[in-house]
């Protein structure tokens, strides 16, 4: 298979294996930036995470118009992952989910932080982006490119932000590493509530997180990989690992 | 085949989802209000909802009483969706069930009120009906149309309605979003709960909540169901995605 | 099959239930009186319920002694079993477990008690029986009929109760009713410290406990049972809602 | 089989069955001392323990040196589970896991205690080792044997020690009963969270803690052990239960 062939296929999985971790349900979704074309992005049409098929990819411009939609119907936030490849260039890969345990974090003044090492890659704190702020009262989607830019801005350089009463998003150099961050931030998530419940809480400090993320290199995360295709019933194609 | 016998198909489908997705246990009941006869509806004779086939459904007028029976015994609580037919014409399927995290909210005094779009279907705020009020000491269940009306009353032009002590109510203008909206429903009860720990909460707006419900339409329910369909099991049917 | 047959496969039955519904893991029992023999009860010999074949069920005098071991090690703690048969003539069938929500109520000041309807027929309030009182510091096991008759005491005429820093008991008039019980006290106990961390709990009055423990019959505990079959995938034998 | 093979086959075993459990994701290790050779370990090459064959597992010497590794690539933490077979010649087996329910007790002041019988083999109560006391601000990662040292010394004689921000660490005299702590160490950290939300928490007292201890036989080691089998999918071996 051609490498893009391989990568589509790896989009797929990526796609089963947000759903079987409990990441995404029926909605949310996972893209990749064209490999070749950096100007832009696959995604899948508009569809369940669990039930994606090659077929259903599309290209996309980084604006989030479809380059052959042959009668597909896009996923109406597709501004989402355009708006943060054309601020980001570094980005090779976004996920948009409302995994459950990083909702409160959206809706309440507690800040979500690592605490542990595996969480580290979720960056130092999170921001929250209210789309309230600057469009108003809407239904909350992110269905233009300037509600896309403007949700881009708050991201900044970080892997991750939060969106109030939505949820989040995760920004990665690689699709395997933007799976591993949205996993491990939902896990983050639900560890920090609980252990806010017993007092206070000693996060990781500044200096460790930098640690794990100069750390986290594709023979880590790989291992990851392996064990979410095996639980998703998917190949893993090549790992570092082997 | 027939539209009716579809619409049966999908009713055994939409039993089988709320059980899967822990909605119902072996309790709980879904119908859809007669396509052809407004002043039916149909309900499967009483039986867990995850071991529910077509030869199981039944019709009842809207006063509870079974068409034909053929020996098969009715649930004691079909006053619930009766009732609510009859109060409400553009209400063309009702589901009652037990949600987990819905009933402790019926039993203190927070208000369950939606916090992320997804759950925004709920509606603004839930009303607790406690069937305690005018009926005294029961076995709570809604055993009479004198019952079913109070609770429908209670329930009046809005999407949920929660019962002290025993669950809720949801109704819809079609069978799959009353799937979806009693899924959300568990979610949002959830999430609430664990929001409300960490310190106050910022709800969505009235605004918020009117614009995802003018926007939650077939296409996107559609998006839901076929992936429910998928985790049970069962055939989704035509699909607004496609 | 004679009806002694089909009792210890629906013995078999529920201790796979138990197991499928996370009542018990690899500890825990379930038993029955000999409906023949009313001073003998039917047990298990040691091994984890999920794994528990015909072949493995003993028959036990109610002092806890095997009738016809055959070389099988028993339970070490099936005093507990014998001294309830012992004590309630009309006791049909024991559960003993460590299902995981009722642990907190028996090392806290908490009182465990219904607050839904479902879960009614655990009682009114259960007791909170704590080895070391009379015995002292021991591996917390009923290990002798002093010990099971003690325990036999603080239950009562109860159906449940509580064993501090260890589990419950759970005490019936039909094996079906037993795993009902068993299912739905985890289910009270798990919903009633959510419902607490919210604030003031209403929970079930006097006369609503009596009410539905009047009404929960044989149709409507079939109901339960066939759903609980059907998932760990156990005929469900003889249904009076059929 | 030799007696080595089946102890490799059961090495794997534990790897699917603490996955199974829930006790490790991708990441953490089981490992064994050499049954001949005590001043060597066996470890699975670098992979998550879901995928581990039998055909992964390498040999160490305490102080982490691969002796044939065939050029596969050995877990970076190695160094935990050396340290603690040199500082403690009765320990066989030794568990490095991230098991969910813990990590709040290592960043938190609450001391985690047993509080039921099933789960009094973790100890009187766990210390907290903080990399970070003796070697700055890293990647939490246990490299080298200064660090595994370090480490060992804060365990000293206990069966189980927190790491704080990363997991934990579990020491047994055989394999399965090294699992059978993995498990209700995550079991009762998760009750204690629960428990402490409730108000004071009566702990098993000192005496019953060594009461179960001295009882935790290989009888019911292998009750446990054949259910966590029956859920891996794997054979359980030859069992004292039979």
């Amino acid at each position: 298979m051609a490498d893009l062939d391989l990568l589509l296929e790896e989009l797929v999985t990526a796609n089963r294996i947000l759903a079987h971790e409990g990441v995404v349900d029926g909605f949310g979704h996972v893209t990749v930036r064209h490999p070749q074309r950096p100007d832009r992005f696959v995604m899948s049409r508009a569809r369940a995470p669990e039930c994606i098929e090659v077929e259903d990819l599309m290209e996309f411009t980084l604006d989030g118009t479809p380059v052959d939609p042959k009668g597909r119907k896009p996923y109406l936030e597709r501004f989402i992952h355009g708006a943060i490849y054309e601020a980001r260039p570094e980005i090779m890969s976004v996920v948009h989910n409302h995994s459950p345990s990083t909702i409160p974090f959206g809706i309440t003044a507690k800040k979500l932080r690592p605490l542990m090492h595996m969480c580290a890659t979720i960056g130092h704190e999170l921001p929250v982006w209210d789309i309230n702020d600057k469009f108003g009262d809407t239904d909350l989607l992110v269905t233009n490119m300037a509600m896309g830019r403007d949700l881009a801005k708050t991201l900044g350089n970080r892997p991750t932000a939060l969106m109030r009463g939505h949820g989040c998003v995760v920004a990665a150099d690689t699709l395997r590493k933007a799976v591993w961050i949205s996993i491990y931030l939902e896990l983050n998530a639900n560890l920090q509530m609980k252990a806010m419940a017993m007092g206070d809480v000693k996060f990781l400090s500044r200096g460790e997180v930098d640690a794990v993320m100069a750390r986290t290199s594709g023979f880590t995360v790989d291992r990851g990989w392996e064990y979410w295709c095996r639980r998703a019933g998917r190949s893993a194609g090549t790992l570092e690992i082997n």
